[in-house]
């Protein structure tokens, strides 16, 4: 391998000659061998720092303390950034130091150098017309850079990807809900037989559950919108021009689209991150809704016939290596998989958010990196899922009303009539003697077979909530 | 033991003859031996169901389906039960059967055999005036009554004293962060020296994490109004009266006092508790930030002679008992036990909440139990703290001077001056040689003495945020 | 309230006229009023104190720095709060000083009080017989008393209850297995139809998991049985007698009938319980895998019309306070509840795990608190599933029949003798046109019908491993 | 892109030409869309099913349903990619169908085409000379192999670097323990000074922990090594031949190295997963332990100037992109969001545990993802803080010379001389009066000058368990 010599403030590293990064990444490169490849810091976040780094520059400039030259410069390759020209030459991994100050630090290289050959310069100069410190980084600290590239990453993701997706299956759920409005069923509970209701009330209540947890992660954007820029190294703002702080971050909310705000409280936004505890926290709220949702899809659907089977769902591949002509209901699988490991990445957050000490939580990327995988995780498998599997469900209308007649629960229908206690009477017998409740009801003489018929109506016990959905 | 017979659809049941519960809670305490005493049905979901039932009992009344004298004496037992006169008449444990049948028959027994006794009737009565399903649980079933328990119960626990408590730390924080705001003092991040800050600001970051977690605590309490009872079995409504959801949802609100809705759909509010999750997800976040607050004041007061230092806390009582003299910060252990407690409590909650099968969720009692708890937990603990240690928190001035003058982080106020490097160069050499940063820049020669007055001054180091907190 | 003046370090303390404890005891029931009644440091801890202090008396006499007459009164005392005679004189709560100091000093203070009116003092005497630190406290501290009480409590509840319960429970798995070797079933894997297995299968199955699972638990008693006794303060057993620690040990192992030993190093057993996390661990293991039992007997007993419905349950009391008739799966209701409940008590000792700092871990109560309730809970929940449920499991013959005659995943059985694909195209047809696979297969001319009749015999699909299970 | 047709027992599917994935790969890979490139079945999973394919296809040669010439040229196959010559042909992702199946069929299918050209064949021959299912797959299901490919690739990863590379930070630890043990500094307990002890004896405790959480962590192998093959579909190893299960352990022990046998009880081997579970727990047991540690190293060498800073660690880069010449514990917080990360981890793999169905677990993927990462992540932070951290710890000898002599917890070692109550009396009086315990004794005129010179010996402190750690 080629190399050039870079420095920092503790002497001369060897660098690949080709590579824009400098001293600082590449000591962490050699200082940090965890977990190799796949555990790389997520591009999202190089790039929402590539958008911090160029507002910080502008807001440098128009404040006065950077120059023109520098300030265009450092955003045409902030651009660059954005737009994937360097993914290359973000080697470093999650698991660094942890306030990610050597990921700031990579990205402050690459800008200067990067710059400094947009400039005429060469990579192996020994002076750069870019300093990464006292240029690319002025007015900001790994401290507040850090976890606005964090509030950045994940607020996009969330707004752009997780909600839309996860809203794409809540509608083709809800279009189920209405289509599905009058097919009447038996109800379950306890997972035992109960009085009916239809398959719109069930697919409404899985609509219901979706639209409380969008509405819940939805309430823990503003915290997410608050960008800790500003602060610096403590939360001060040392080192940072008058004004800054709220012009920085307008900046940020104009180039990425999203409604960012200077968070108020500058020493918070560094030392904990309750805001990526908070949302992480509605990511698992809404897989937990969602486990319940996919197992009860995974449950109706079982069979072909010896399973509940009151749903079909869609044919994608073939099921087993071994058992011919099997389906299974793999996109439930991959859901509540991915359900379990949004769970499980807030409890790694949760402890990470916790141990903050004094001016600085130093878990920032793991953090970071399992709000990004949660969010990411949780939208594409509902797409997958609203894509695979819930837009074709369809009733199983035969199983519905097989299993439907022949059940003892619809006795409840006559607890306003005769009594709780006559009423069990009746199925009991039912149940004992394998016969329907009708001839129970008969044989016990507790009501006549015209009664009957006027109040056991399946279609009419689902009836009070079924006008008002 | 004397004994009376009660019986139920399966049978005889001798009961304790001075007790006023009948056969279904004789049997689950006979078939529930699962953690004792320590392990009862809170107390709280007791007299929640207790105002649930009067609210039932008149509107079932107003809605002709009950007559009025049942209806007045249900009122009357559930007033008494609210009063706390029959706490001894629930003995049943959390470890039921999963939708708490068990308790609404226990509530049921207790109500109808009460009633019985002040109609003029006698517990050994073979035949009682009010029967437990028919008139007690009238319009109602296990499956939406418990979880309005649940929710009356939860929702009263944390209007009522976990966010008042928690904000009365957070109003004691409040007034010590600007009592503090001009003790500039050594920040530290990475556990290490780092820039100055004032005492004002760090207690201001504890004020602002506790101001986001009650946010987030409130956003959840819309979710929380929301009633199941309307639902019946399987959330259809059925045999309950036209009307009924919304009048008794409306009772349910005057008698408790708090604004309690019916929720919108049935389905999910027998079959998911998203709600119970969402709001012990938002008491972690808070455990998350009190954790953090609670680990820096045991830290910051930590010594007396070779610890931090930098405040002072109350000496409640002798810290050791081999250690003479000894006084330890104990009020943030016992806050930081509940944080890890309310965190564990959040992962049961969770994986109950995962657990609903069809149409209902069989993990109501363990989830309620837990919300309770925390809420109870973090109420009690934050107040104790506040009484006991927060509202005596004091700056130790001389060890914060002394701490603050001879660090070397000073020296990033150079920065914009000297530069990053030359500014390394300076405190390195101050490190090295166990210097002050004077000392060194003057023997490097990087700025005069006069430069040095005028630039590292600590108070304009904390200077920018410090006028806008 | 009649009251007494007590003193300790601090100065007086007005006490109960009536209660053996003292001043600091006192302190800390006024200090921390969290959680009230149910919260109380569990009783089991108090004995196990009682049987350490005991301990630590008689080796003081024999190592010679405390004489006979106080060791003699001491050891009385413990034997009677072993006995259950002084429950009442234990008020404090668990969120308490992390280092359980003030339940230590409790124990100290009632034991000295209790001396000294033994020895013919009275309570309000101006100065005792005994003191609590300088006689019962003797060569101890709370940092090494309060871990040795964990580990004496949760040892003993784990080995005397735990254990045994959940060894009940797989004994009568162990005889379900074996009595339904020969009961032919339908598989289910992706909760689809697959292959056929013997109903004794699935229950070999739940006996290997909790054979692990004991495995598992047995493995971490070693850690626990290690005390910490003997390391006072800091670990490095100050102001102990030459050869305290391992006659301590015995004497503890002696009294309790346990297997104790003293810990190797002291300076974990005060600073971390990983011995807790480790047990909680295989708790959780066991939590985790009586989920999956309880579920599937949940499941297959469900119906009784419309579910999987292949085993029957116990029926031990009327299931709904609505539905008439109805039974349900309580006992697996309360036992994956107690799941959840284990753990999220694991989460919560994790996090006080992982808290210590330096000398001391100051999670100490919670740890031993949710330790205590898992073992206990699990123990209770296991025995209760198997008096109340297991041992009344019966195979429901005719729908297992049923579903085994109609199944399509018996076409595996052709793989071997046509080939996967041509085996797929039977199952595919019957499938579609809801036919038998004979049906489908001979319409495909695939095989004959003897062919069929020779090669499809769930029985001889369930062979290879049932001879040798 | 250049495209061939390939299909399965639904059909065609267009694949890439230069592939050797077939139809199934190919559906997998469209219809699970889920995390993208970072999110792929991780290789070392491929290549135990490598390992175990060609075990396979031996045994089957040897027991008499394989011909040799598919035997030899499947287990070349397998050989080349067990040397990684095949990496790019295995494109799907973690979030598939839960069984595995897809990833199965993957190996399967590369398994088969690369052989048909091996044998001779074009990848486009409508047929080929070896079948996926009947050949590669034969005595095979997705249910057993995936278990079994699950156990091979973490056991070997626990085996082959989490424990030596754990061992490796042990025995430095051990090295530092014993290099330090006449270090005496103060201690502190409750984050409060207290009575003195060695700097090895801390180092000890931290070897403790290790050696106790390696022993958990080896006490879960035996469990891990149990292989489910053999049990195909369902457990009942449906479709091998006999002596097939041991004879194809056997060979996948030799082939790598590692003493794995056939699960005595397929049914559990298939239906839970309770091996990853209860070996996860051991790696969260190290992960707490570990976060204890490397908090404790954190603390210890806090400072320069403001900290406690008793120890000295390696100075690895520039620490602050700000603060010039500031230098953090960067390989601790590498290390604490590890351990976050892999208790996090513990979460999703148990809520994936508990959730088997009757004869499957189908959380296989996420299961095998997480524990996988956590024993890699784990074993390379722990050698990542060994080589940059734990090897160049040393004493701060001033600074521990400074803090243990103006230490007020020597007091304690008067207790047994003057009382407990008078050894408090001597160490309030200097710390409210700012002197030395000397002082404040000799003005109480509670003992000596002699005395105390004979009595505070800090180094006799540390002494009992010193000779003996």
């Amino acid at each position: 391998m080629n190399s050039r010599i870079e420095k920092d403030t503790m002497g001369d590293v060897p660098v690949p000659a080709d590579k824009y990064w400098g001293a600082q990444t590449q000591r962490s490169k050699q200082n940090f061998k965890i977990g190799g490849e796949n555990m790389k810091m997520p591009i999202e976040i190089v790039r929402a720092f590539a958008i911090l780094k160029k507002a910080a520059a502008q807001t440098n400039y128009e404040l006065g303390v950077l120059d023109q030259e520098k300030a265009e410069v450092i955003s045409k390759v902030c651009d660059e950034i954005i737009a994937g020209d360097h993914d290359d030459q973000f080697p470093l991994v999650i698991w660094q130091t942890g306030s990610g100050t050597q990921s700031n630090m990579n990205v402050n290289e690459v800008v200067a150098n990067r710059s400094h050959v947009l400039l005429g310069g060469k990579l192996d100069d020994p002076q750069k017309k870019i300093h990464p410190n006292d240029d690319v980084n002025k007015s900001q600290s790994s401290n507040d850079t850090f976890p606005t590239a964090m509030h950045i990453a994940t607020y996009t993701k969330i707004v752009e990807e997780t909600i839309p997706k996860i809203t794409t299956l809540r509608d083709t759920l809800d279009s189920k809900a209405k289509a599905f409005v009058d097919v009447v069923k038996i109800g379950r509970t306890h997972f035992m037989d109960a009085t009916p209701l239809t398959l719109g009330h069930e697919f409404s209540g899985y609509v219901s559950q979706l639209d409380h947890g969008l509405k819940a992660l939805d309430n823990t954007l503003p915290h997410l919108s608050e960008l800790a820029l500003g602060g610096t190294a403590v939360g001060t703002g040392l080192n940072t021009p008058e004004g800054y702080a709220p012009m920085v971050a307008d900046k940020i909310a104009q180039f990425s689209g999203h409604a960012f705000i200077s968070a108020k409280n500058k020493f918070e936004a560094l030392a904990a991150h309750d805001a990526i505890v908070e949302t992480s926290g509605a990511l698992k709220q809404l897989a937990v809704s969602i486990m319940k949702i996919a197992n009860d899809i995974r449950m109706l659907s079982s069979g072909p016939r010896s399973g509940i089977g009151e749903i079909l769902i869609p044919e994608n591949e073939p099921g087993s290596s071994i058992m011919p002509g099997k389906v299974n209901p793999t996109q439930c699988e991959a859901l509540t998989m991915v359900c379990a490991q949004v769970i499980g990445n807030d409890t790694a957050i949760s402890i990470g958010g916790m141990n903050g000490h004094f001016e600085l939580n130093v878990f920032k990327p793991m953090m970071a990196y399992n709000l990004l995988t949660s969010a990411t995780l949780l939208g594409d498998a509902c797409l997958s899922f609203e894509k695979h599997c819930a837009i074709g469900i369809e009733p199983n209308h035969s199983v519905i009303k097989d299993k439907l007649e022949k059940s003892l629960m619809l006795v409840t229908a006559l607890n306003t009539h005769i009594g709780y206690e006559n009423a069990a009477k009746i199925a009991k017998k039912a149940h004992k003697e394998g016969t329907t409740l009708r001839e129970a009801a008969l044989a016990l003489e507790l009501l006549t077979n015209e009664q009957f018929d006027q109040w056991v109506v399946p279609e009419n016990m689902t009836g009070r909530l079924s006008k008002t959905p």
